[in-house]
């Protein structure tokens, strides 16, 4: 079973209020592959003590919580700890300044996105998954890695990981990796190439 | 059998012809792991059509080829596709243009190095091992990566991982992991956690 990779890069999910305060209001620029999601023309800079990324893109549609997915080479950037949450869990997540153009906010929310399986509920039960998989990358800098799933009643499969874990194994967009167990927690798995 | 993590960021081997032209000579700042390596007081720029990155490190003694080591996270910053090999391996690496304080050279050598375990021919025999392995990262993004073997006369035992493949798995210097298997080329060879 072989599931398709989507890079991505640091990006902002935002609330109404916090798009009020940073934007007014936010503008489609194009569909992103899971069902209702889309990248907005619409960018912040990420503040912190010691260092500021700019041209960070927000993506929509507002959420009822503002989150900053950065990588942890961005997180040395900024001089951040933060950590390895999936989307939502924000629980010990650092604080960041969001500039925008019409203003700014000062907000918790700053995370490194788990790697993730964007799934259907369906296909979960259809192919007997868990919660969490292995997934086998070929090429010169092979390996395996660990992958949570997040199923949901719309999805495309997908595999979304950060520009770090893409990077590290010279991984694109659209390229094809594959499933390699199905994340039974057994102790006597094999994991074979 | 656990091996210790070295990260090597972006760095820089010279001739004597190009320290010469790019600082005159190189002044040592602090030894490194492996026996005989340090690291110099000195840093380039690496400069391409599309950026450049400063203070990138100068690693001695001197070598009888120009090597400039980054990661593939800088490739695209600079707007280069280097391909991944050991170290004194040049074919088809990229070209990059390197500033000093004394002047500028412009020179192919640009790679993206492999991952690889320093290890004495001793040790190799020793343990049995081939040219390359399996080494497992545990914690919150684990995984499986191959790994090359780089056996010398001294060494000292130690894996080398560039930044992007440290940041993908929360690495930092000093961190052990464990190698699962030796690196058999054997199709039913099994991964155990």
């Amino acid at each position: 079973m072989k599931v398709k990779v989507g890079v991505s890069n640091r990006h902002v999910h935002l609330t109404d209020e916090d798009i009020k305060v940073l934007f007014g209001s936010i503008k489609k620029s194009h569909d992103l592959s899971q069902p209702g999601m889309f990248a907005c023309d619409n960018y912040v800079s990420i503040k912190t003590d010691k260092n500021i990324i700019d041209k960070v893109r927000v993506v929509g549609p507002s959420r009822n919580y503002t989150q900053i997915e950065i990588s942890k080479t961005d997180a040395y950037f900024l001089g951040l700890n933060p950590p390895v949450r999936e989307s939502g869990d924000l629980s010990f997540s650092e604080v960041v300044t969001l500039i925008g153009p019409n203003g700014s906010i000062k907000t918790n929310g700053c995370i490194i996105a788990d790697r993730h399986i964007h799934i259907t509920y369906e296909d979960l039960k259809k192919y007997n998954l868990k919660d969490s998989l292995y997934v086998k990358i070929s090429g010169v800098k092979e390996g395996i890695i660990k992958v949570n799933l997040k199923p949901s009643d719309k999805a495309t499969l997908e595999l979304h990981l950060d520009t770090d874990d893409a990077n590290a194994f010279l991984l694109k967009n659209g390229d094809l990796v594959e499933i390699i167990n199905r994340g039974e927690e057994n102790e006597e798995n094999d994991y074979r190439w």
